[in-house]
């Protein structure tokens, strides 16, 4: 830290991203990647003129996308917000609507309170259920923002769309971010709300069901006056913020629609399988509608198994925090890489 | 706008970029793009197995693109700092240094005022001299962040390196924040007084002089601190914001290093030419050291012009400030492009 650090940003704590160590290679199953590449039409629209016109400024107003996006999902383009992934998008949704406070899970995705902290939000953590799940009235009549990850990570448990009513009901003067990371694994998307209601926003990725992390490109559904929020603070800090290949790659990934339903079926398949084979070696493995298994043993501690996994070239995320210490968070990977992992979490229990 | 926005951003006026029209194909002198592609290098780097591993996150840290640019500068790969474009960079450094407020021209890049309301940063605008050239002496001891952009957006005119020392200076407890998108065209660097000075940042693009304005790649050199400080804030919002194949051609493009100098000579020679022919034609052209000219006639009005070329399928870049509503900025393009907009211009003048 340099000495002309603006001092509100001194405390700071900076999210810690899941590791990407490069000493030897690893399954990764830290991150929640998709195990599988983009579609192959998706992966042919990459042609050298594509990448010539980049000396050209991309579409700050991502107009093709956002009628592509909207085509899909049967709304208007004035709903859809893009960005720079959905990171992006959070961080702008707790600037914009975070001036009476925020509350979110205690145990939820690790970047909310680093986004309250830095914007000044009072954030207050709602603790989930001894078993992981989520009282819905604990976020009624709370007159702040309320950020619920559904499926939530690391978790991977949903709340029904019934319950996120009854909270945009009960908050009438605050937004209510929904944030579908993981939606398409086998969670119920709550969008069509915003029909009713004018204090949904529904922030999505295509990190994780769209095979594209690496391409950074999230996007918001809601209505226009909270989309207009939005681009308000994107155009006062960085308009241009998605770039022409992914805008490019965007597009045809929407076009692909059905190679990426098909993915997030396999994903599940393969949830299943993983789940049933730790369940057989004893572990308790939470109900996940994501791409993602929440699981801890009784025979080895959470730290100790992550460690010991990545030391025989399987990376999972392993948390610190006192109530989930125990657990880790295993993303699935292709049906191989899960035999793979289970194999050695069998070896490594065998020890 | 919605009723949900902090009432901070309400009165915020967000920056306006350059019109991207499509009704018609012009010829784009009007947001200072290179007219070039990317060297052929570099577009060879671009194949189906880089849009493959898209599904996997971006390396964070940048390692990889940091060690190049380090090597090419002769600096160490800590004092470089990467982002989603220079745009990213100069609000970052608006939040983290402005604290004591900022003092800029008052005709520069019409990007910093923005930032400078987002962020709560009392601003100071330094009149320019009558004929545009800069006054140093109005930035020194002023105990507040200074932003310069050298050579300065919309003028194209330079400082010498001397003058930015003496801000440094004088300004021993705030940042100075020197804006490079420009000096490759032909001003001069002061990176290196960052040996001398832990107050220095300078901030670069990839697009202009690397003709990847539609990849969003900025970078920003400067002394170890300054880089943690700015590194701190982009993992407190978007650790993973510059994109895999962005990286990639980042790098690419550092190893295609003479291809930019090269054009950068080029432009520098279609400059000289479109100046003299707009002299020739009784305008009035301030000495550029960038890749645009900052012109005005005495015959036609500078919004006139800005008009007549516009439906004649040219774009240049009018602004509608009071000190400059006489000129038009006009990006240097190919030679075939300049001519076709001096002809026009002839055109438009003998009407």
């Amino acid at each position: 830290m340099s000495r002309y650090l603006n001092q509100r940003y001194q405390p700071l704590e900076a999210y810690t991203p899941g590791e990407q160590p490069r000493d030897m290679q690893y399954i990764k199953l830290n991150t929640n990647e998709a195990p599988y590449p983009p579609a192959p039409s998706v992966v042919a629209t990459m042609n050298p003129k594509e990448v010539e016109d980049l000396r050209l400024y991309s579409d700050p107003t991502g107009k093709g996308l956002k009628e592509k996006l909207a085509g899909l999902y049967g709304v208007k383009a004035e709903n859809i917000f893009l960005s720079n992934g959905s990171d992006d998008i959070l961080n702008f949704a707790f600037m914009a609507f975070g001036q009476d406070g925020a509350i979110f899970p205690d145990i939820t995705y690790g970047f909310y309170p680093v986004f309250g902290e830095l914007n000044g939000v009072a954030c207050e953590k709602a603790p989930l259920n001894e078993d992981f799940t989520l009282d819905y009235t604990a976020y009624c009549g709370k007159n702040k923002m309320v950020v619920i990850a559904n499926p939530n990570a690391p978790t991977g448990l949903s709340i029904p769309v019934w319950q996120i009513e009854k909270i945009l009901q009960s908050n009438p003067n605050n937004v209510v971010v929904i944030d579908e990371a993981y939606v398409d694994f086998g969670g119920k998307t709550c969008y069509p709300l915003m029909e009713s209601y004018d204090n949904l926003l529904v922030v999505r990725t295509f990190s994780k069901s769209r095979c594209m992390a690496g391409g950074r490109l999230g996007y918001a559904m809601g209505p226009k006056g909270l989309i207009e929020d939005l681009e308000k603070l994107k155009y006062s800090t960085n308009p241009y913020n998605v770039n022409r290949l992914t805008m490019r790659l965007g597009e045809a990934t929407v076009d692909a629609e059905s190679y990426y339903q098909q993915m997030c079926l396999d994903v599940q398949q393969t949830r299943k399988w993983t789940k049933e084979q730790l369940e057989s070696l004893g572990f308790t493995v939470l109900d996940s509608d994501a791409n993602f298994l929440f699981a801890k043993s009784d025979r080895i501690g959470g730290e100790e198994l992550y460690l010991q996994l990545k030391k025989r070239g399987v990376l999972v995320r392993h948390f610190t925090a006192e109530r989930i210490k125990d657990f880790n968070r295993i993303t699935i990977g292709t049906k191989a890489q899960m035999e793979v992992f289970i194999n050695t979490v069998k070896e490594i229990l065998e020890q």
